[in-house]
């Protein structure tokens, strides 16, 4: 059954401009394209996402927020501060190892889009990194870590940890060993964050 | 003059193989290609060269041996095992900075290259790391620094810093803050390899 336009919501149009894309890769995902595969009126579309250049930030963005919403819950799960700082660390590594390895076209479809989007990035980012704050903060806070400032801590973390989430690595991410290689990262932050024994 | 084929060294052959990827891209340098350039006949190249594959190995190889080389000299220059290795981690970041904001086209030739040339590639990652691992078990001899195992802590440095050597970082190298962002990350990972104190 087609949908009308009455029940087009923004969320119904960033899903299926994601099955577009999946589809046919990033050079297509047009209003047009995504009004076609929803059969509606790209007019119906425009009065949701006003440009193709909003579209594609905006199913980028939900891409991206995905990752972000499923480490939430790690940040304040009553676990010691440097037992969450891993699951966190791993788990992130975990989603984005998930994203390239289950559907790697559509993953490279989406590392040509998040080049294209360094705003939704950078927001994804300081998201991320003020996830990670708050686990270095509460470590700070219980004596554990040694931060002055827990949000360049976690800035460092962040950028000390690339290898382990940064899609320019994908192809390592199946490599023997990768597993070896983020515990002895991890290691030596956590030791770097650690309070004077 | 048009050099003879008697003159016609390795090393010769490989400056005008640069010189021909700095002029035409990624997509010559074959040793037809490079013979011309030398006005020499490209049976006298591939004495030296036996294919293409093998010439393009070898000259992505001595683009990477001149970052190892310009390093070496840090690894045994007396002071002391911090400050060396904060002196060599900033001369690598210096070294590939250099490469890619002094002649950005021959470093997008050369990052397509060193895609192709795994071997050259993983070669030159053990040799910066045997250089680290010389740092940290120097520092672990000192009791400066807490390693049992110098060369897997060299790797977790070496990974820890991929941004500011990992040619995907190339476009953050002129960043604001980049600076800033090495130096935090620098001093996280020197304090993570800390003796107790």
């Amino acid at each position: 059954m087609a949908p009308t336009s009455e029940t087009l919501t923004a969320e119904r149009i960033l899903e299926a401009t994601e099955e577009v894309l999946r589809r046919h890769g990033p050079a297509k995902a047009t209003v047009v394209d995504v009004a076609r595969a929803l059969g509606v009126s790209h007019g119906s579309v425009y009065r949701h996402f006003r440009t193709k250049a909003v579209l594609r930030e905006a199913v980028t963005k939900r891409w991206l927020d995905r990752t972000s919403e499923r480490l939430a819950g790690i940040v304040s799960d009553g676990s010691g501060p440097e037992e969450r700082l891993r699951a966190w660390l791993a788990a992130l590594f975990a989603a984005k190892r998930h994203k390239a390895g289950d559907d790697p076209e559509l993953f490279a479809t989406y590392t040509v889009l998040t080049d294209e989007n360094g705003t939704a990035v950078g927001e994804h980012i300081a998201d991320l990194t003020s996830q990670l704050t708050r686990i270095i903060a509460a470590g700070a806070g219980s004596g554990i870590f040694t931060a002055p400032d827990p949000a360049a801590a976690a800035r460092a973390v962040f950028h000390a940890t690339g290898r382990f989430h940064d899609p320019c690595y994908a192809r390592e991410w199946t490599a023997p060993g990768i597993d070896e290689e983020f515990t002895a990262v991890v290691d030596l932050l956590i030791r770097g964050l650690g309070a004077p024994r």
